[in-house]
């Protein structure tokens, strides 16, 4: 069986749960106390060097890090990756977009108040981190104004990887009542058949 | 003919460059003053909401961006992209490494010195700048002491991915002797056939 190390908080680990479950795969749950250092144990570290999760363990024993990755891998030959070439790069550019030009604003923010450790950042740092997650939010905003998904017509891989972090901007201290094409596009994410919310710990055992 | 927004100095832009020169795909170019805010210009932000080179102008009007979601689409069919399923998964693994955990830093302290906007920048914010770089360099170095390329044992836009700004880590005030085996893939990578330096503006006019 697949076996995925997680955090139940994480928008990443998130991705490919929700995922999984939409796929009606079944999977293992290994939750890891990233506040606690988990990830960077030697033991963690021989299977990602990168000391992060999400990580898929695959049936026949490889892993496979970085969450817009393990998405990919699951979704090629579902409904949620496209056949199209054009298409399937679009996926490809969304996904990077959420990790380059939003996760490290949205997801940091969120990261920084969930742990308490906001004080420890400088105004600055957290301004720069607030105006980066609006810029992000405003791609979006006028992306979602002309079309339901991300790509093409269809649900896919690369809404889920923007949902992520998205849906629970709030955390951050972001108003999502600003985007309201944002806004309308999350609730026909949330629509989708097989959703469950982030902290549902879906998954054995 | 394809047409690639670009500027000479960006890894980003390099990656594609590269490839199209590997891949023998003729295009014409198109440099992009960032610095003089040309890729912040209304024109510019109807082509990529997101205001980023590279950029690629599709023969059918279409653009696309992202760097790594341009290779991809540039590169499927050949063979700088594997066919095995796990194996692409992989590639996207070490090219969403490079976007989340290598560019940010690596990337952005070599664009401060050349920017000339090193001073601006707190001690703390340049010190972690510089130890999230290391802890990129430590990771490749632990992965390239095994195998000779990114993802299994062929050249791949992994590769290309995380040349394009390891290579000139130097004019960030990376020291790369400390790191061997990413050295040794370095001069590895420098050896494909077709390869051209980051700072020759290969394609047209």
């Amino acid at each position: 069986m697949l076996r995925l190390y997680d955090y139940l908080e994480s928008g990443n680990g998130y991705k490919v749960r929700l995922l999984l479950t939409q796929l009606g795969l079944p999977f293992e749950r290994v939750e890891m106390d990233i506040l606690e250092g988990e990830t960077r144990t030697p033991a963690f570290l021989a299977k990602n060097a990168n000391g992060r999760i999400p990580l898929l363990e695959l049936e026949d024993g490889h892993f496979l890090a970085e969450s817009n990755a393990i998405q990919w891998y699951l979704a090629e030959g579902t409904a949620l990756l496209p056949d199209d070439r054009r298409l399937r790069a679009e996926v490809l550019q969304w996904m990077f977009f959420e990790q380059y030009s939003h996760e490290p604003f949205i997801a940091v923010l969120r990261f920084w108040h969930h742990a308490g450790t906001l004080a420890e950042h400088g105004e600055a740092e957290i301004a720069a981190k607030r105006a980066g997650g609006e810029a992000a939010l405003g791609v979006m905003e006028r992306h979602l104004r002309e079309r339901p998904y991300c790509v093409g017509d269809a649900y896919s891989i690369a809404d889920i990887a923007l949902y992520a972090y998205t849906h629970v901007a709030g955390e951050g201290g972001f108003d999502l009542e600003a985007y309201p094409a944002v806004t309308t596009w999350l609730a026909r994410v949330r629509s989708q058949p097989g959703h469950v919310p982030i902290t549902e710990p879906v998954g054995g055992p």
